[in-house]
């Protein structure tokens, strides 16, 4: 299994078995994260982040990353990208950086973008989000978050709650899970829910897929909650959407009728979909999540890059 | 005396052994500096700075500090610290940002910002300003530009010059100086003086506090002259600004009267409240004042992230 | 010959010889940057990069020359530049960053800013561009392409396109062209020709300058196409821009008229002047010019910062 220099635009481009092993190497880089020990294996390796639209936490995340395993960092973010946007080509903007870098991560509004820029030069990519498209290091610290708390990622009764119909997150997050045989519950407002499309795909993997309106009669059932945003631009109306607000609403006492080891997963921020109050129980890893996403991108940075064995 | 990990929100948090012992670390530290020994010792370690306002010169003080150990930085500023503060509670974006870095630099316009977010998060704040509150690492960088240049930080007469009722600057370190036992003479427009409380707090120590409006009165006294600006925006009509700014000007003729070994001191950014045919003469130690903060910054992060033996 | 400490302004204060020796070093440097042997020479020195207008291909390009060799990085571009510059002098921003960093690179839209703050401070300054000034590191990058593509920066026929009138990067380099005896074909626009001024300095150097509206024609002479851009703004009238416009295009059709061993430059970005499908033939050698801009920034920063021996 080699990674060196492969371009990561999206995980249907991987094999099961490479997820594995990356999950696995995920492990194995958490510990030198805890010693320092490798903490200069990337010196001299320059990664470029190109946020041809904000996504601050994703941004730090990989440049947290690249410089905790010694790497440096260049990059743009906010206005820099409207201007260099204007200026020339995605093309020319990439091909130009491409002699600046030894890596780029790219965030870009258009669907596409990152594989074009993939195949436009020579250093690998990794795709940060490219609008509905993908963003598959964030699956993959989900996938990873779910192993490290549940110590399998297979099996198990997964429930999605929020925006299924537009938010991409769940959309990747899903396949994935349908990959690795779990059961899927799809929890949201009939006007937001998740393509017929995907939920085939998803069937025709074999695993079971149930869909429902209610939250309180799957969560009994679930090992997993993984809660999204609900935009409120999405609804037709602002009573609907504040009755889905308020009904998908997770707080204590709606996680009490859970499992003993439900855990409750969000790839943030969050603006009120989960109570505050829930942050200090045994349910909440979300912020557990974020470190995990530093040790999937640390991994993958060193596996790309070809400093691992 | 332990640093590890300890937040800095504001000098009272320290005792008096404790910032003298900073001091004197410092000048260890400054020795450092100039052989490049050190400049390894935070290798690995990540900052971040986040600027929910902007102050470029303390963020480039900090990201010098960090990077002259060998240590890496992330971080926001300007209008993408904007959009981080409009998605997300400011308590969500740190305990996100603690799984990114070891420490965190906060800049914030809200008073009390600072303690807020030390306490929702395990890795030590360093606060950089709150709104009207605190701004500590200034006012340590302003005791340690008065030990240097005067070998002691006690027993001196120290003129405060200009906007004694807002400026957050003054009001920490006139506290400082008070607790090292010096002479304060403040110099204000009437409609600027220190408030009542603050004066009456510094008399309790035991030290000499004198309220003036005349420079010129008292500058033969001093042996540290610490300017500050002066907001045009502050006073009721412009014809008294006009007036206050003319007759607090700091120039060669003004400093000649003073004595011998006279400092003039500011934290800059000046904007004419000392002449620049000042910034030649042996009085000008502001541009050396920017140095120390950097020294002072090195000692900081090397202490609270426990490097320093 | 020293470089240490010395600023890079404008070109004209360097010898030829110098100019030579720089190019001669990067050739070493090159061959590092391969092999990453060099990667941490300038651990501990901290650049900062000052962008007081935005040009983000040149502040990436000195951040991963300075990261390469295991430098580090502070600085402003963008809205956080305009706040500074409002605040207070250039002088005193400069005198300030000077307090943080070993070395500044700063891009300033005023004509002599880059001489001012050089001649304020004592750490070393490197002009990148200064309003219709200089920008050396684009003339050094320029030469040291010709001189890798050709194996000589001397008897060459090269040809100059696009606006000579206002183009800052062609009168620099076309002074440097001079200096090292090659023959300069001068294509433009009757209305944005090169100044009678340069032009008569350039022949007194002894070298042939042939000044023409007319590409096609003179094409086939060229060891050397130098295209830039031409923007619409400086026409009097949308309709000659457009005819100028089209005849200035630079396409494979023209290039197969050209001498077999032509090479194709620009500085980059483009805008329509050389079309895309000149990329990947043999005359293209725009992208790999970025990369030298990397090698002589490297080259430069190491020079000047004393750590080559």
């Amino acid at each position: 299994m080699n990674f060196k220099n492969r371009d990561l635009i999206t995980l249907n481009d991987y094999t099961t078995e490479e997820i594995k092993s990356i999950l696995e190497k995920a492990r194995e880089v958490e510990k030198y994260e805890k010693t320092r020990e490798k903490r200069t294996i990337l010196q001299g390796f320059v990664l470029a982040t190109l946020f041809f639209e904000p996504s601050t936490r994703t941004r730090l995340s990989f440049e947290s990353a690249m410089q905790k395993l010694g790497g440096s960092v260049i990059g743009f973010a906010g206005p820099e990208a409207t201007s260099i946007a204007k200026g020339e080509s995605l093309m020319d903007t990439v091909r130009t950086v491409a002699n600046y870098a030894d890596i780029i991560v790219l965030r870009h509004p258009r669907m596409g973008a990152a594989r074009a820029a993939a195949e436009a030069i020579d250093i690998p990519v990794i795709n940060a989000g490219d609008g509905s498209g993908e963003h598959p290091t964030q699956t993959l610290l989900d996938l990873y978050t779910i192993l490290k708390e549940k110590q399998k990622i297979s099996g198990l009764n997964i429930g999605l709650l929020g925006d299924l119909k537009y938010g991409r997150t769940v959309h990747s997050l899903s396949v994935a899970l349908g990959r690795f045989k779990n059961n899927l519950y799809l929890i949201s407002p009939e006007s937001l829910k998740m393509p017929r499309e995907t939920i085939r795909d998803l069937r025709e993997t074999g695993i079971e897929v149930h869909e429902t309106q209610n939250l309180s009669e799957v969560l009994p059932e679930l090992d997993v909650l993984y809660v999204t945003r609900i935009q409120k631009e999405r609804f037709p109306d602002l009573e609907e959407y504040n009755k889905v607000k308020d009904a998908y609403k997770v707080n204590n006492a709606l996680l009490e009728r859970g499992k003993e080891n439900l855990i409750v997963m969000h790839p943030l921020p969050r603006v009120g979909e989960i109570a505050y109050e829930v942050d200090n129980t045994k349910y909440a890893v979300y912020f557990r999540q974020v470190k995990n996403g530093v040790i999937i991108r640390m991994t993958l940075l060193g596996l790309i890059l070809g400093v691992f064995e």
